[in-house]
């Protein structure tokens, strides 16, 4: 099939994966959740209901691990496979956004069914902005649908094929911070192969570890996931404002603004308005923002 | 099934558990590899070969994963369950000493069939040296053993079952080091979550999480598993002598002398005597030595 030279909107949006069932086992989660850095301190006792299966039917799931919920390199291949687009160079797409939405607290050893579908594109003159939302429900083992667990939207950015103009329909959550001073700010020091971690939660993009990939990407080493320090931000809030309790998170998105480099850093900003929350998230050592975001809790913050 | 008051030998050394198959996926060797401290610099592009799927075909399982092949609870269900065996505290049990030897590299998604039996016990009149033998094959799908790949002796030490006069039979290979300068010194830090890495390789003692289990051990806060140290020792081994050519190694074998923190530095000093390596591994903290071993290589290390 011949590839279009340029992006057709109206055959990528509505463009659908075939239906994907997951299931997490421990190690996936605890993995996770390693690599958002719970448990760097054994002693914080607290932390080992997200990364050790003792708890049993205390372990929890924590809500940002609904983006490894569809595989990442099956939403890739449907992009690839889609009519609707042209050819492009894999190393030009980058992850711009994310958007998280919360139904159900997730769970281990839970079987999920999945559906991917290209919502929106949009042209950004020296690229395209391409929504993939995926939207996951629990089943049972023969995939009967069940409860809504979640639902993700994946914006990637691919430089190099913009000039289609269409100006996209899902203007997304809305970004920004305040210019008072911060309600609460948290930091978290990430590890040096805190990438090398995340990573096997599911997301093997070699820029995240071949340092000559990165050098393709121009960086001098390979950087950190943006889903890795989105799901950092997202512990960063529920440490700060929700003592701890995942289940207050209904949704969180952010927009990546740079690239973090693994050992550095992260000092988060939140502002809080209600139950609504926005965030900064920035890497310490060089002084710059890497993401910003929004995020609604289910209750105002005591604080 | 009564229990018997105190251990008979002859109903003990032959006793075996039935036949496992295992299997690696990429994670758990990757794990392990993290585990033991690979990759904790990410620009050590050598140590991918043991955390990267994406070395494909170029992928290396490090040696003494081996002693993850057997499922440990399975070992110790055997322990419980063999009718020459008295009732005893499952809190009583300490990792005494271990034995890998290595007959073939070992592979990701390569099937394996374990044996293990007890091969031996002795009085140690405070306690029990239990040693159980896992052999592995490599096999087919239905199990049908291919090339022997390893052997381990797993020997644990049950303190208050001891006083049943049977001297054993397995001396092991004898250990203790030269009062010689050493050949070599390798060091590494470990890191504070090392512990809670490497029990998802497959070993799950809450020993090494819970801090109220370690404090009914004695300890302030949990320890390392010694097939921890003994891992990183092998590592250490294989990059001081034989630049990192993990293939070199035949066997290794450790004798635990006391417990690591995580978060600790560990030393090895190295003496080399033609093929063969004596080794001591303290931590750099507490000046201590915790193990003490011999390896075999294939060749004499070019120093």
């Amino acid at each position: 099939m011949s590839k279009p030279k340029q992006i057709i909107p109206e055959k990528v949006i509505g463009f659908k994966a075939p239906p994907q069932k997951s299931k997490w086992a421990y190690i996936d989660c605890q993995v996770y959740a390693l690599g958002i850095g719970f448990s760097r301190d054994q002693m914080k006792v607290e932390d080992h209901y997200y990364t050790s299966e003792l708890k049993d039917d205390d372990f929890r799931v924590f809500p940002t691990n609904a983006t490894t919920i569809c595989s990442g390199s099956e939403v890739f291949n449907m992009i690839i496979d889609c009519p609707g687009m042209p050819e492009f160079n894999p190393m030009a797409l980058l992850h711009g956004e994310q958007e998280t939405y919360l139904y159900k607290p997730l769970k281990v050893n839970q079987d999920y069914i999945s559906e991917v579908e290209l919502t929106d594109v949009a042209d950004k003159k020296k690229g395209a902005l391409l929504t993939s939302t995926c939207t996951s429900w629990e089943c049972d083992e023969s995939g009967k649908k069940g409860d809504k667990a979640c639902m993700g939207k994946f914006k990637v950015f691919i430089r190099g094929i913009g000039g289609f103009g269409f100006p996209g329909k899902d203007k997304g959550p809305g970004y920004g911070v305040p210019k008072t001073a911060p309600t609460k700010t948290m930091t978290q020091k990430t590890d040096p192969n805190q990438a090398i971690v995340y990573r096997l939660a599911g997301d093997f993009n070699p820029l995240h570890i071949d340092p000559d990939m990165a050098a393709m990407g121009g960086f001098d080493k390979p950087i950190l996931h943006g889903l890795c320090f989105y799901g950092i931000s997202a512990k960063l809030l529920v440490e700060g404002l929700c003592a701890g309790d995942e289940t207050q998170l209904k949704s969180i998105s952010a927009r990546f603004t740079s690239h973090v480099f693994p050992g550095e850093t992260l000092q988060c900003k939140m502002w809080v308005n209600g139950t609504k929350v926005a965030f900064e998230t920035s890497t310490v050592e060089r002084g710059l923002a890497v993401a910003q975001g929004v995020a609604e809790l289910q209750a105002q913050p005591k604080l």
